[in-house]
């Protein structure tokens, strides 16, 4: 078979006859799969076998003559906000690896439903993996996203997986009032796979701009199939699985809305407000560090003496061992905020029970109810460079969402 | 009402009449609750209002001389060994803190079954919050366990919660080829509050040691209920909440087996074998670290010099920025062991996706497949102390189910 990407081929197979633009190959499927972008403009992955018959209609048709962006002049403004990250991405045929390659209008043409319903505005800001997300990348998203807040009915952010939960919460603190919600949405599979959840995430996520939702959030599959995306609060979400499509998961809260063709809300959410206040200051003299058994009460002490706030994820209600709260005390009144979170990461801290937990509320540390580490750690960044003296205020008041009020109807599985 | 604390009184109210020793008050209730120990052993909470009626039958029997052991000849023997935790606690009413207080004694004397059924052999190791365990302690227990190996047909071991995920994987690696398995039972609640989970969690932990498991498990309540109990496999255990009865799940695979009257088996586990092996060196030259954002290339090498191995916990399939990758190859230059776990905890790390994985491959840093976090970090203390020269290929073994063979039917909710 002497077909090549870039054809466009007819497959003849047992479960009928498909035509369209050969795309490249599923590097990990085991199975002869080809997969082809049909007319419609969705990938299909077709199995291959003895009797499959493919006649090539025409050669190297590229992908990016394929199809013409075309503006939709009446279709819901949108602004659409690239970043990097697998939902941007190609496999890299040479090697196997998935490297972040598609451009924002590649991976928007692909999908009819979106140019018919929406005027997008779209630009790529950077094109990196989120494990490489700095401070500086989430100011330049901030400023990016604010410029087109008045604007857009909602800004849709493609990104990387693995740091989206702490870009959301970032972003979360600095924009504030929003008048359109701003969703990160991404994807586990790359979107040249035919299992890639891309497409789903992109044309659900989309549903929300039609919304009064007023807030950040990430728009992720909500379980393995193509069925449902979950919308998860910003400051609330986390990465709970290294591979599944519905890796994310509200903690100590259920997510704000079930998207099934129509958005469904099912817990209270901030609506549309204005106008929208933006303060990307961040003090990256902050570390976050897990404790655990053993550990050397040096290590607090070296990376606490170089910060301005430490964030711990303590055990169970916030705990650490008693050899660690000398050098609690030792960082507060050098000035260093240290605030305590828990590695369980469901539930809320609570010094107050054990010993253990008072001689760390008298050494000075402070417990930040049921907030992520991670988020504590997000915003504490916030925190130091916009409310320099009312960082222990701040840090337990509920600004976005991140601590809850009252704990009622928690989902915990 | 002139009772106290130790005095046997007659209680009357709507619900019936009640005789039982006056035990320590519930200092989290906002109502106004007696807590008595009735015959039967049990303790009750009795609401209170204007029209109970309170009696007092005798004055001040302390609660030591209330009950007699009486050691069953003809029961199963069991070793039980104290080490603290909440389970062996009471509420300190002077502060309201809970504080490691209560005996082995007192908290088996409660159960009436226990002595039934069990010929107990009981002694209290140390009486430790478990926030401050050290390697130390480890060694401690799992040389008392291997002492009664042989004449127990099971060990329990009452501990704190917060760190019983670490101890349970210390002592799995420290005694391999159990004769007998050594369970870890822990509780929430305080025995003395009327909702401890303490009791439910003894005694059906308790039925273990009648089956053919040779493990060392973690047997904790599966549901905010008293209605059944999970067990663990200890190496794959997780405090998942800071407050809950059912704070623990099994990451990466199912629970071991679910006990509610009779223990019923649900996946796969280790069979009793024997001559038990002890090996309780550990290298505490190891750290721990998640990584986070925008994290200090200088904290990893830091951390990482002064050690001879680290474990680092990334984001998604395993991944660190790109500024950390010289970090790992200079620490791997210098012989330390860097292994790479993921912070998602659900999961398997894979290093061959993205570019960042590859390039942290070429490093040094070895993907640890779907171990947690907190387990390879005592794993590699275990391995750099008893396989010298052999950490990499021990560290990617499954020698006590810490990695899964296959992955099927995984839970993740």
């Amino acid at each position: 078979m002497d077909f090549e990407t870039g054809d466009l081929v007819e497959i003849k197979n047992k479960k009928g006859i498909f035509r369209g633009i050969v795309m490249p190959r599923h590097a990990f499927s085991g199975e002869d799969i080809i997969i082809l972008k049909l007319d419609n403009g969705y990938n299909i992955g077709i199995k291959v076998d003895d009797e499959t018959k493919i006649k090539i209609i025409s050669k190297g048709l590229s992908k990016k003559t394929e199809r013409k962006s075309k503006i939709n002049e009446n279709g819901i403004p949108v602004s659409v906000l690239g970043t990097g990250g697998t939902i941007a991405s190609y496999i890299d045929y040479s090697t196997g690896a998935v490297k972040p390659a598609v451009s924002q209008e590649e991976l928007l043409l692909a999908i009819p439903e979106i140019e018919e319903n929406y005027r997008i505005k779209s630009r790529t800001i950077f094109s990196i993996l989120s494990e490489n997300m700095k401070v500086k990348n989430w100011k330049v998203i901030a400023e990016e996203a604010f410029k087109d807040l008045d604007d857009s009915r909602g800004i849709i952010i493609p990104h990387g997986t693995d740091t989206m939960a702490y870009t959301a919460s970032a972003l979360a603190f600095m924009i504030q009032n929003l008048p359109s919600p701003i969703i990160l949405v991404g994807a586990q599979r790359s979107s040249d796979r035919p299992s890639s959840d891309a497409y789903l995430n992109l044309i659900y996520s989309l549903k929300l701009v039609e919304t009064d939702l007023g807030e950040v959030v990430i728009s992720m599959h909500g379980s393995t199939s193509d069925t449902f995306v979950q919308v998860h609060r910003g400051v609330r979400a986390r990465k709970m699985h290294t591979s599944r499509r519905d890796a994310f998961r509200s903690i100590n809260e259920k997510p704000i809305a079930i998207i099934e063709n129509e958005v469904r809300f099912i817990s209270s959410y901030r609506k549309r407000s204005g106008p929208p206040v933006l303060r990307t200051g961040m003090d990256e003299k902050v570390a976050l560090l897990y404790y655990y058994p053993n550990m050397d009460p040096e290590i607090l002490l070296d990376i606490g003496s170089r910060m301005h706030g430490i964030i711990i994820a303590g055990t169970g209600l916030g705990h650490v061992s008693n050899d660690m709260i000398p050098v609690i005390r030792d960082l507060v009144s050098r000035g260093v905020f240290v605030g305590v979170t828990s590695q369980c990461l469901y539930g809320s801290v609570n010094l107050n029970v054990y010993s253990t937990g008072r001689e760390m509320i008298i050494a000075g540390a402070v417990p930040l109810k049921d907030m992520l580490p991670e988020v504590a750690y997000v915003k504490l960044m916030w925190v130091l460079e916009n409310y320099p003296g009312e960082e222990r205020d701040k840090m337990l008041q509920n600004l976005v969402g991140e601590i809850s009020e009252r704990r009622v109807g928690i989902e915990y599985v």
